[in-house]
């Protein structure tokens, strides 16, 4: 038998074990040109949230009675797919299932020798394409430049940070609580965290960033977003890469300060990762590169579990505890 | 003797007379390289109302007891000044005034019988400016692109649109009121009006906008810059030029559907049309051409009184009862 976690309601608030279905189906099989894939890693990730409300987006929302959407990696187990072989460890849209089957279709073949398998839902995954992405193609930051970045523990903000740093860049991340602080400059090497949950992030922000802030990443949303845009500079970049603060909200918060954009000509712009897909190669070279040398750093939280623990794990990233990115080990 | 309008008071709300006082000077005389300006024709904007606040922005606020800021067009009547003599009508920030004294900087000459005066505060002057570099640098519309402006009877955005017909785009008008849309419609030859006081924009812009938003040039502010994110195209530019609706307001209300611009890969940008004054000269040359060959229609709403006038006149701009370039002539 294989245990696979349906969307059974649409959360209000928070997501919890009542919007989810455990349910057991027999361990599926290959058809013509199928693979079966037993699954060992769940990325989670804040976008999750987005995914189960029933309002058109980027992508379709989740259907009640669905398996809930996830990427993940696995092991092949059975094939009847010229272009995987039994035993072949692959990353895709798998689900919050044991077993999925699939026809190969956005399915790639990772290498556990060359990064263990978190690495692959995370640094060298969509988490890392979407720092990558969305910090050097739509924050577009210059040496010398000053990057401020919101939920900077989480797996997104702490790839952005160091990437800025990377390219040159004073780089300040916004965090809840002293320990994500002290890891994001620490550990990840980040010129300073400002703690929201501790002070004040516009004194913060006057602080660590004198000359103001030419690339805001945000991940959040309000109030942050709103106190960000106080301190923007001339020509300055917000990327609208999440709102995580926002997502269990009756209400979204919107800008309020927004008029900052014409006094600073400034510009906030949003931005989809699978939009780059053909480009995940570049970017996974780069990045492999980086962690190799040992100038980028990957924070992984691996919760060992089983898929019906999918709905607490998740609460993790709501709930503040998460630092890293999150994964579900299926033990 | 001559009369000037002085800001006494920070308005809260709505800007009346007792916001300002009417002082009585000597006439002014010129000193060495000065001019005197007889001021004939005085620019309303609904940016002064920004200029009166004590907050930091694009331009430093105007003090409590200075002259109030104002773009206006008016007679040289005394010059010890090379590059001016009497008799020359110029163009100038000259201020809410009768007569005012200049060292020239800043100040152009303009040609009384190629243009009326009036012309050369509108079409010509910085409302054609934010119109025209606000619509083709910011905005960028392409052939065959849905573009839609807010405030479309107010000065800038009726030019707004008709440029963006002449650039080839299907070209939607938000403005309140019958009277506003069947002149936005039928004078200034949009595709469509919608009017926001007698219909549900949302409603009108599945209408009108089939297509969805390519450009939405924003002069108004929430609560229409947020249904409009709703409609948004792929790719779409939303650009921030004022938000006349909540300059009044004690808050300012921010986009709540800005995640519209992530789901889109949409960005949001302002502008201050004083960075492209390099370029003026080739942009009043394309705009007097389209006024010579009738493809560019100019409306003014030119009031006819004293600089005391002013706190009421400027009142038809937040009362909803201007269309077109609001004037104030000095009787």
């Amino acid at each position: 038998m294989s245990r696979r976690v349906l969307l059974s309601a649409r959360p209000e608030g928070l997501p919890s074990d009542e919007h989810f279905e455990v349910e057991e189906v027999p361990e599926p099989e290959a058809g013509e040109d199928e693979i079966v894939v037993a699954v060992s890693h769940i990325s989670l990730d804040p976008a999750m949230r987005g995914w189960m409300r029933d309002v058109p987006s980027y992508i379709p929302p989740v259907q009640i009675g669905e398996v809930m959407r996830a990427g993940a990696v696995g092991r092949v187990i059975a094939s009847r797919h010229s272009g995987f072989a039994e035993g072949d460890h692959v990353h895709g849209g798998f689900g919050v299932t044991e077993h999925a089957v699939s026809d190969g279709k956005g399915v790639q073949k990772v290498d556990p020798g060359a990064a263990p398998l978190p690495t692959y839902l995370g640094a060298l995954g969509l988490t890392g394409m979407t720092a990558y992405f969305g910090l050097l193609e739509v924050g577009r930051p210059e040496a010398g430049q000053t990057v401020v970045v919101s939920g900077a523990a989480g797996a997104v903000g702490g790839m952005v940070g160091q990437i800025a740093k990377l390219k040159g860049c004073r780089v300040v991340g916004i965090a809840g609580g002293e320990e994500k602080c002290a890891h994001v400059v620490e550990d990840l090497g980040f010129d300073a965290c400002i703690d929201y949950k501790g002070g004040d992030v516009r004194k913060g922000l006057r602080e660590h960033a004198p000359d103001r802030v030419d690339v805001y990443f945000d991940n959040v949303g309000n109030p942050i977003l709103d106190t960000v845009l106080t301190h923007i500079n001339r020509g300055a970049r917000v990327v609208i890469c999440g709102a995580i603060s926002q997502y269990n909200a009756d209400r979204m918060s919107g800008p309020a300060n927004y008029m900052m954009l014409l006094v600073q000509r400034a510009r906030m712009e949003g931005f989809v990762v699978f939009d780059y897909a053909r480009r995940y190669g570049e970017a996974a070279q780069e990045i492999a590169a980086w962690m190799s040398d040992g100038s980028l750093v990957t924070k992984e939280d691996v919760v060992s579990g089983s898929v019906a623990d999918f709905p607490t794990v998740l609460r993790r990233l709501f709930d503040g505890d998460n630092i890293g990115k999150l994964i579900l080990e299926i033990a």
